[in-house]
């Protein structure tokens, strides 16, 4: 993709290598370096991305592997997953039924195999998302993944003791309550069966059928409650906590080695790569690597960084101004491109180039500092909390619905007036997360009132849908309330911190969901039917399945709840996530099929409630702490530095909250026109957000942990251990 | 209290002083060196115990201090406490009604003030617990409200903003649903009034309407559960995570500061109880305490401490046998105090004294070998394996209940064969939980049986008391099955060691189960009827209230779920607690009231399960994580490593397990008999149990932080930390 840029940048030695230290310089850029480049740029890449696939050196290879990691090829892998996991919406049973000639093929296998009496189950879709998994950029995934996988045994064996206490609990029941002739509330007779004993007791870990489960052993005596007591505080409480602190200490343990292993095998290919491109030319003689080379290296690696940036790069690594740098200078490349910097470029005001003397004229110098100061904020504040009031009102009063029209034009007249007070490239600067809500929250909500006010006029509409957008529009505006308090504010960043750790966890929660959905679809599709609410049909008091008559299930109207297709499945699962009326539902889909079909809802609980749930709360758990108790000073890269010393940065307001420092600035206060007069016109920004991930942090931490001076040649110990989960 | 011992002791110089470096021996010990003791027994053992009295050093002060820290007078602070919060079972609305002469002064003020006309709650009652958060002895539990009152703050931020959620999800669902005219499935208006969705909303928080509040809305059209399934991952997942994450965050920040607080604090104490008994003898004149007085101090403090085991510390303290020690020895004692040790004396069975030549024979031989043998351990496991089979039987075939005579017999044999092969004080050592467990259970099965049998056969006897009892002790057997998997018992001994954690919060949970349930008696007692279940009341249908009628309340029959007494409030909460069917107790209360009942419910939901849980867990992770994760070579005493360079300690089975090593050594399969030829006959054993409590790790943790050099003459900064937490 760069080769045409080769011949423009800095020439380099021919006979580059560890021996020669000499300066001459021949124009003619063999082959043989072209190959070297495009090797370190692999390695150095390789290093940024945390990949490690293993791969032949050998130049053909390396420009395969190069295509293999443009952003186009991997865009396309994403959408032939997305397109093969979103075949669930079409297959049967389906969602939106596809034309028959598309699905022909797989008919024609499925129904061949159907039609000569093979009892054909589509069991290739349940493995579908571990497409997902398996492809090199399901990096977190497959880490969340081991680290599931690597807990297991521990889980199995508190899970195993777990079972035991619920077993000989049910045994006790058994013995207390069996012949006691007690009766449900549904007059059958009360913890007489031993495997029905086990299996509300089980439920009754998962909450749902408390209290019921224990008000005939209550009613009957006050003592019988000790039971119950005990049986709470030690399978609920006790054992819940435990799975969590099991789930969490794993987790963690397996993280912090991975991300150990992660940053060894960046180090030791930042190596490879400086060996490739090192000349002896220290003073001791030991090997560097020269800023032209460095340079053309950059360009490779990333086309599209700037040249400022790229300055700053280098003046960060040789900061003693040497034109050149050593091993352990280069080996940080890959952590400083990784970290995201906004350049801000402090420009004047487009308005007041064209009409200098209008802007700066006393009206538009008063215009600027009434915008820039505090009380307009809190004006704004104001009339946000009123509009709240008046969206609680009914709509319908006209004047409602006019005061709508005039809290839209404040609106607009904020941003307006924020646009004409602020350099607009600077406003709406990608890191100005408020800027750009207000604007598309503000925008849409106008552009559909008009709509929806047009189509009123002209009549005969009565659809709801637009209507619904711009209502929702409206309440997302009350969200900016939280962005004006800085407790709020604090604890909203942190939450956007944790994001991309929670992305990883949803991407993992798609894929058990997709796997459980597809095999619930072919256990229970069709077993419960849902009609609309105006159907007549007389089916409908019990789901089209006169095996639900009577049961809770269909009492409950969950007619809805059910296998039929992919989006159904996905919400019952949902729920059943949640666990409150878990046996409900559980007991609906046994009484359509069989009543082992409860080993598949036992099973979804263990894996999603008592695992991935445990995960995700051991997630937010851990980014919380790491956010919290890692001191800031340590994590300040070398980069936040330099950037510093130059007096580079953009001033932050020291937003001191005691969660996190704030990671906006507070632009919106503090406009360009008076803090422009000191600043240098360029000025850099470290994007906090990227760099502070849990997975960021960790290495940050490890990264002082390992001593710069042990730069192992060697491979790391343990290659494999980036290898897809489910080939061992 | 030790005041005769003193003539006993090794005599001590009679001007004993900085000065004074002689050897010069009175036997007269005076009324000073008296006091000087008394005194520096009061600072070891506050340091021991972690006490942080303010008290002053005058010997009759003093005395009276020694007096009340008395075990005697602890126990009975106790018993005054549990009897003025049992008074609530007495109480109106009361259990077991009282003889009305012993509530009469009781009833005569609060009646005086009702007839009067004034009305009058007797609030004191919700402050009783409080009397137990401030007596000396509740420490833990002092601590452990600092710590909630500490992260107060950032969790009320947190909860503001997770209001400000519901809020603005509220008003959302008022205008997506609001208008739609959709129905609940008992026919009443779907989401149509604002403070009641708010509600809804909150109550799906808890998960107890989860599905049913969106039932409504998904029949309606699929694309409205965009809006639960937001709601769900925002407020129930990320926020209720949050609260965890906030929780644990601070509870650790403060549990770690008031440790090293403590630490302080108590090496303070130890250094006034050093200058106390100093004399200066060392090699460049620096002070110490002798041999002697430390003899003398240790049994002050320690009454019934046996000789072996002061010798042992002596030992470990005074380790190039100087026969004195300096400071930094000096206050190492009140750590080694609070390290239990427990004496193994190793002595030939009372067979083989009284009986040699029969211990001895063949057979005896044989016998021993047998029963020390693993066999002899599967055999049994097998047996109760069988045992559990035959329980979950039906008890009246007569071939079951015959089997069962068997079954005792052979347990009763299992602990005579193991009493015949080990030495029986060994077999019972106050360490060995499971042989105590068997034989307790055993004897008393056997007893439970007989007393059954004999009156079933005298006739007439129909209670099923004894059987129930004699039923459960049969299953408890079964609990052995554990102790036999060596992962089990790891994650037993585990939990066995989080107990005292749990304990504490057991106290804070009582102290707010207590206040919640004296406040819901005053609101809600005598509203909701429970009629008992052979009543023929045409009341019992809505709980003998008619407000009641028809409300899911009164059809699940939760009459009993009432505020009418102590225990029963106490089962309500804990179902509260639990939370499932959180919304129908919730709605039966306010129906028998106010609708702004839902406050007292709302705000035990945020105490107890957003607060109280999350910290139940954050201490169920901490110890666990500290129990996990901590380095043991760090945590091993000083003390274990004389043990061991004396070889006296009790070999342990390396119990391998990962989570933690074994606190049980394997006696059972080690007799002594092979043993003791090598070993000495006495021998020490670290009681692991105490030691080891997260409050006792974290101690030791931050012992090693803090350097020995620097020990502080002065008043540690913040000597306050320890006062009772209500006062300010």
């Amino acid at each position: 993709m760069s080769e045409n840029e080769k011949p423009k940048v800095h020439t380099l030695s021919k006979d580059e290598g560890l021996t020669n230290g000499g300066n001459n310089v021949s124009s003619n850029v063999s082959d043989e370096m072209t190959e070297k480049f495009d090797l370190a740029t692999v390695y150095v890449s390789d290093a940024q991305y945390n990949r490690n696939s293993v791969f032949d050196t050998s130049p053909q290879t390396v420009r395969l592997y190069l295509l293999y990691n443009h952003w186009f090829m991997q865009t396309l892998v994403y959408v032939f997953i997305i397109v093969n996991l979103a075949l669930a919406l079409f297959e049967d049973p389906a969602v939106v039924p596809l034309p028959i000639w598309l699905s022909f093929i797989d008919l024609t296998i499925y129904g061949a195999l159907k039609s000569t009496g093979y009892f054909a189950i589509r069991w290739s879709r349940v493995l579908r998302p571990l497409l997902l998994v398996n492809v090199t950029e399901g990096r977190q995934l497959r880490r969340a993944f081991r680290s599931i996988r690597n807990a297991l045994p521990q889980i199995a064996y508190v899970f195993l003791l777990f079972m035991f206490s619920v077993l000989v609990f049910s045994l006790v029941a058994l013995k207390l309550f069996g012949k006691r002739g007690l009766l449900t509330i549904d007059g059958s007779p009360y913890f007489t069966d031993y495997v029905d004993i086990v299996f509300d007791l089980y439920v009754l870990v998962t909450t749902a059928n408390s209290p019921d489960v224990m008000m005939p052993a209550y009613n009957y005596s006050d003592s019988f409650t000790i039971f119950f007591i005990l049986y709470i505080v030690i399978n609920i409480y006790t054992f819940m906590s435990f799975f969590l602190a099991v789930v969490y200490s794993n987790y963690k343990k397996h993280l912090k080695e991975e991300v150990r292993q992660l940053v060894k095998a960046r180090r030791f290919k930042m190596c490879r790569a400086f060996s490739l491109l090192q000349e002896a030319r220290g003073e001791g003689g030991e090997p560097v690597v020269t800023q032209a080379k460095w340079n053309h290296l950059v360009k490779l690696v990333k086309p599209n960084i700037s040249i400022a940036h790229r300055e700053l790069l280098w003046s960060v690594l040789d900061d003693q101004n040497k034109g050149h740098i050593g091993k352990f200078a280069f080996v940080q490349l890959a952590d400083l491109l990784s970290i995201q910097v906004i350049t801000v470029k402090s420009q004047p005001h487009p308005i007041h180039i064209c009409f200098p003397s209008m802007y700066n004229s006393p009206v538009s110098r008063f215009i600027r500092y009434v915008v820039h100061h505090r009380m307009f904020v809190h004006v704004y504040d104001l009339i946000i909390l009123v509009n709240a009031v008046f969206i609680g009102l009914d709509e319908e009063n006209p004047v409602v619905s006019n005061a709508e029209w005039g809290f839209l034009v404040l609106y607009m007249l904020e941003i307006i007036l924020k646009l004409y007070a602020t350099e607009p490239r600077a406003f709406f600067a990608r890191h100005h997360f408020w800027n750009w809500f207000d604007t598309i929250i503000i925008v849409s909500a106008l552009f559909g009132t008009i709509i929806n006010s047009a189509l009123k006029h002209s009549g005969g509409y009565t659809g709801r849908q637009i209507l619904d957008i711009v209502f929702i529009l409206r309440v997302l505006r009350l969200i900016r309330l939280v962005d004006t308090i800085k407790r709020f504010r604090a604890i909203i960043n942190t939450l956007i911190k944790i994001g991309p750790t929670i992305l990883t966890f949803g991407q993992l929660i798609v894929v058990v969901y997709y796997i459980f959905a597809m095999v619930g679809m072919e256990l229970f599709k069709g077993k419960v039917q849902f009609f609309e609410p105006n159907s007549t049909s007389p089916d409908q008091e019990y789901c089209g399945n006169p095996l639900l008559k009577g049961t809770t299930f269909a009492k409950l109207n969950y007619c809805k709840n059910n296998f039929n297709n992919v989006v159904s499945s996905f919400i019952v699962l949902l729920e059943l996530t949640v666990v409150n009326q878990w046996h409900v539902l559980t007991s609906g889909f046994t009484a359509v099929t069989h009543i082992s079909a409860r080993i598949f809802f036992i099973l979804f609980h263990i894996v999603v409630v008592i695992i991935i749930i445990n995960i995700f709360v051991a997630f937010i758990l851990e980014a919380f702490l790491v956010e919290y108790t890692v001191d800031k000073s340590d994590l300040q890269t070398s980069l936040e530095k330099k950037i510093e010393e130059l007096e580079l940065n953009v001033q932050q307001d020291g937003v001191d909250t005691g969660l996190v420092d704030a990671m906006e600035s507070n632009d919106n206060e503090l406009g360009p026109s008076e803090a422009a007069k000191q600043k240098p016109s360029l000025m850099f920004k470290i994007a906090s957000r990227r760099s502070r991930t849990v997975d960021g942090l960790l290495q940050r931490m490890f990264e002082t942990e390992i001593h710069p001076e042990d730069f192992e040649e060697e491979e790391p110990e343990n290659i494999n251990f980036s290898n897809p989960v489910f080939d061992s």
